[in-house]
């Protein structure tokens, strides 16, 4: 994503833009047609679909109910604030780590059939497979076998992506960071228990990792961790952000954070970017600000 | 949940509740002060604070900004459709199965300590747990010890619910179903795949199971399997509910699904409930109907 300049459709739309954090990015908005070197944003489905027979970049705004039917667009944005998450989500993660991606597959396509097939022909053979992904793993990460065989061949039945959840307590438009034993901060939160809910397992973790009892009262977003975070992983990572309203309690020693503290989006402490970068601790005061947020996906 | 009746704490938050929905679910909504054999919801933590005090069972209507510190309540919603929610959610899902849940909690215990604990004795300890937790497994349903150790014990890594998304197509208040080898329908839904994101993941299901190319716009709802769908499953399932617009395509012959069609509420053919239950299509009308829904969760 290079675009420096968003043309919007006329001034409404551009009004529903989240300027401030585009600003932040180094994005400048302003309401015309379509331009070289900018993208062409619009509700209207002919516009969009004209400039990007015309060759331009453009974006079809899908959040005041324009149905996406017959237009063609260079991105489809569900909310306003996707604007904000084109310039921030990892374009090509497995860049440069296509073994990892192709091992991730061989292993993915191994393990369904390992769940589903009968015939046992067809499961030695994808055992055998499963074997040969962690083989291309060991080599192209340098682990030994063994270790890799523990984290990654292991899981049986349908392999789906690991869920982990994100507490978000915003107050006078500062976010709750919690600093780890390595001295990196990030949201209070962690893997989902399997016998829990979300709103649990989110509560649980700021009071594990924050001391607080907080009430879980909104999504804010579902993002995949190799899209969002680094590094990129061998698994699969859906990352729930949930804002919550704190109820009371304050910081306790504990064996996995050392100290809570409020902070301001410009003035963050070094972030744990494997579980908070600082565009999702922006995404997350953004919704916090906004009654009317509807949680992102992606 | 056995009330028949909501007393809603003024004209204006009756407004906001979901009346068709709980009428068909038998539900008598009507302004009112607290009563016996009624559930009283407010937005004023005081007066819920006195109703649960003076004991009746009463829920903080959240939706509207309301703070939740210092009110006790019976309940708290953070979405008026949350009301629908409460009675077709199911209580105890584990009940006359708490050995079921007693084996998934040691599997889950044995599980992280695997994962994370260096103590070769520690090893040990979780390894044997993890057995006996498979034993507990075989025992209680009848199944033989080596299919339970496939599908419940080999996960490896720190155990999180598994992930599986459901398309809402909705086109004049009617949903789309397909029907399954079994002669069940469901939403077109299945597995996330762990290379993928939920947007895709939807979009491919609607695609291989309804043969449409549909656009997912706006989360509906997160759901925990076990809270809403039966039967009770020995693993954690989040499902997400995505509100899709069909593109273009027809239902094509394929191995998973027989034939597609659209469904109004009172006239659903029999569903696949492990998969899809009527509360569940209820919900995702609803949500298609408002287009200031926002996403359910728990």
């Amino acid at each position: 994503m290079v675009y420096k300049r968003i043309a919007f459709d006329g001034e409404a739309l551009l009004s529903d833009a989240p300027r401030e954090t585009l600003a932040a990015l180094g994005v400048t908005c302003f309401a015309g047609g379509p331009e070289r070197d900018a993208l062409f944003v619009s509700e209207n489905p002919a516009a969009v679909d004209a400039a990007f027979e015309a060759g331009f970049d453009c974006a079809l705004a899908l959040w005041r109910g324009t149905p996406a039917r017959h237009a063609r667009a260079t991105h489809y944005l569900r909310e306003p604030y996707d604007l904000a998450t084109l310039f921030t989500r990892r374009e090509a993660p497995y860049e440069s780590l296509e073994w990892l991606q192709t091992a991730m597959e061989m292993q993915f396509i191994a393990q369904a059939g390992l769940t589903y097939s009968k015939d046992p022909y067809d499961l030695e053979r994808f055992d055998r497979l499963r074997e040969l992904a962690a083989q291309m793993l060991a080599r192209g990460s340098g682990l030994p076998m063994k270790t890799v065989r523990d984290v990654f061949l292991c899981e049986t039945g349908y392999q789906t992506p690991k869920i982990d959840t994100r507490a978000a307590i915003v107050e006078d438009g500062r976010i709750l960071l919690v600093e780890e034993n390595t001295g990196l901060w990030a949201l209070p939160g962690g893997w989902m228990d399997v016998d829990t809910t979300i709103s649990r397992n989110t509560a649980k973790e700021a009071f594990e990792e924050a001391g607080l009892n907080v009430l879980p009262r909104r999504l804010i977003a579902l993002q995949e961790h190799n899209l969002h975070n680094t590094p990129t992983l061998a698994i699969g990572i859906v990352k729930i952000f949930v804002l919550c309203e704190r109820i009371s309690g304050a910081f306790q020693a504990n064996f996995e954070t050392v100290r809570s503290g409020f902070f301001a989006p410009d003035a963050l402490p070094p972030l744990a970017v494997s579980k908070t970068t600082e565009a999702q601790v922006r995404m997350c005061l953004a919704a916090a600000a906004d009654e009317h947020w509807r949680p992102l996906f992606d």
